[in-house]
């Protein structure tokens, strides 16, 4: 078998065999196959695609490529919630102890954030003291003893896909479907849990700008998943505008606090309660869908959630008096109102813009090796659908420095208005 | 500029400025840019093609990526002719000549052949004493005394073009039309003569296996050749077949001299006189190509052209005694005749089989390393059109070894028959 073989089979669209996927990422991984042949096949990739069957044995093979984490130790149904990427996105602050505070076991590993959109590991560790590094046995010994661990990830999980990651970067072969979905997939299986709920975002802040594309995505995980005999759910939800409010590390954890609270923004709280409601179901805790929603919404109302993440932060060293009163959050120096020279409803807020507004103002990372800041970021104070009139607040900027100028025009400009009211639709689809 | 942003700008189909394609091809000779990007960044091309102005940087930019020949100390037309890689060419041995013998200065730089193609300098090297090495000055020296030279490549030419050409061989980005052509064009030009005639073969045995790509290749090459200020004339010709009967080095310098003595294969006189046709008439030796065409003959008749031929052999250090009698060339240790089992019309010979064949005598290279027999080979004995009877002889295999059993086979199955006499078309189209 050669390289270049199979680059051309897959060049000249010929549908790829297990062997031969696998002998493209053992080749790489071990380092026999160098990455300028490894970039060109991305690249054909990336034009002629793959198949489910190639995605699956792509992801298989990926998977394969490392550790794959051992939960059977774990009693119970374990889960896992994963999003594709988006702005102001602290879904699983919320989601994990929801879930957990029912009984199922939240086995989870985050990664950090980069560009324009947010990690849950560094929104965790705005937390003070929360120590996301737990090793394998401390991890597995959390999740049995209080049903919850939210950590970094700890082992060496699908190599292949980091290095082929990182090569697709800087060669024009990110936008790949097949390359994401298994990019994902493989990480996430190699996480060792029953059920996975995926995030899919869809529109101007997301990977996946247009929808078609996101329901592609979404279908071809969830198949992945069935191909490998787990229960996998896929929701698109529309991130052309920031989730809740709150953009930035500190402040969106405050955001998610506030919905464990019942206080949460309606936006955000609903796809909470719908992302959690698919795994409620899905572990097989009620009927149908609809028991499930009423499930994942007493538990705010009870305040289990709330004191699930309360105990989850105190397990893992965190100061849980933050949570219980989040006023203590160290806040920004500056706090900046952005006035509106316009007027109407809110159309849309360019979530892109925000984003990389919050990681100029320290909150995100421009390059994996930036430090960030836990206080900074954007609170959104108009909300698409909200009706503005000249000289109202639209947002805050959160910042550490005075000038912020530029970061002021970035959110007046990311702002859009119509004449009448919109119609905003957070859910978009849901694949399972 | 980033590569990754010119990679993806080509990706997604759009066009290349000069200065993006520069930095591209700039950054990769001196090593700035990665192996990965720039076969990540052919494979786009490959996908997404570019047109005759991104091909023509493309070209000029590999061209000034090395040194470039100086032949103004040459007085008169300095004309170059080039093939694109048949079985059995043995064009510019007797092409050359000719128009030498006219006072068209040949300054020409060869190649050594690789897979199933063979190459002019190999063929001449089966000269007993011939130099292929000559530097620079006794290169132009020669021209400038006898009016031809033929030698191998003396200088770093087109150095992008050797590093690019070596990766597309391992990362499937061969085939590209554009590729193809600023590869070919860019050393041409580099070898600064005045005018270019192109061989495009096309067929089985050829690079280009369709007519239509073969068209646009030579279009595309004339067009470079024209936005450079230099006269280029394509000839496509077909490479379902063998070229004359001879495949082999010394066996086709045996070839070239009965040619150059009037005894030539009628399809390889045809296109040595119809080359050579198209660079009199270039040159502005006669007002039109039939008077070109009559040149040509008269100079294989009166013999000047086979005298041209020695006194380059003679003033390249080889052994003339060799050309004047070709009996002279030693030959294989076994001439085994190959017997056919069908009976009829020869309608094809596969090129690419005969060529693997004749490289699998010791003829040809698989690696560029290999070291070749310059003796061995095969002599075609019926070719198309011909009537065949059962234990007619179709071929001989020179070889220096006795088991042929696997070449044997190989050239009866390159044999396809017909029932009745196809006829068969050598020169397809000319394009200038």
């Amino acid at each position: 078998m050669r390289a270049v073989d199979i680059i051309i089979k897959k060049r000249d669209g010929n549908k790829l065999t297990e062997k031969e996927i696998d002998f493209m990422v053992k080749g790489y991984t071990s380092g026999d196959i160098p990455d300028y042949q490894m970039s060109s096949f991305l690249m054909a990739i990336y034009f002629k695609g793959m198949d489910d069957y190639e995605t699956s044995f792509l992801t298989k093979s990926m998977l394969n490529s490392g550790d794959i984490l051992d939960l059977s130790s774990i009693d119970g149904i374990k889960v896992d919630k994963h999003s594709t990427g988006g702005v102001g996105d602290k879904t699983s602050l919320v989601v994990a102890p929801i879930v957990a505070s029912l009984g199922i076991k939240v086995a989870k590993m985050s990664g950090r954030g980069l560009g324009h959109t947010g990690g849950t590991i560094d929104k965790l560790e705005s937390i003070p003291g929360y120590n996301t590094n737990l090793d394998e046995k401390d991890f597995i010994n959390q999740v049995n003893k209080i049903g919850i661990a939210l950590i970094g990830p700890t082992k060496s999980l699908a190599p292949a896909d980091k290095k082929m990651y990182a090569l697709r970067d800087v060669t024009g072969t990110v936008s790949s479907i097949p390359l994401i979905a298994s990019s994902i997939m493989s990480k996430k299986l190699a996480a060792g849990t029953d059920i996975i709920v995926l995030d899919v975002k869809v529109g101007k802040g997301a990977f996946m700008k247009n929808v078609n594309d996101a329901k592609e995505l979404a279908r071809l995980m969830v198949q992945i998943g069935k191909n490998m005999n787990k229960k996998v759910v896929a929701i698109l939800t529309n991130m052309n505008d920031p989730l809740g409010y709150a953009v930035g590390n500190n402040l969106e954890v405050i955001e998610a606090i506030n919905t464990l609270n019942g206080k949460g923004p309606k936006d955000f709280n609903d796809l909470c309660i719908n992302a959690s409601a698919e795994l409620i179901y899905e572990a097989g805790l009620t009927n149908n869908i609809d028991d499930a929603i009423k499930l994942a919404v007493r538990q705010i109302e009870n305040k289990e959630a709330l004191n699930k993440f309360i105990e989850l932060v105190k397990a893992q060293n965190g100061d849980e008096s933050y949570i219980i009163n989040p006023d203590k959050f160290e806040k920004a120096k500056y706090i900046i109102p952005v006035i509106s020279n316009e007027e109407g409803y809110v159309k849309s807020i360019d979530a892109l813009s925000i984003g990389i507004a919050s990681m100029k103002l320290g909150a995100g990372r421009e390059k994996l090796e930036d430090k960030i800041n836990y206080n900074v970021g954007i609170i959104i104070n108009k909300k698409p659908g909200d009706k503005v009139n000249k000289n109202d607040i639209l947002a805050y900027i959160h910042s550490d420095f005075k000038n912020v100028c530029e970061i002021n025009d970035m959110i007046i400009n990311a702002y859009e208005f119509s004449n009448t009211k919109i119609e905003y639709n957070l859910i978009l689809d849901i694949v399972k």
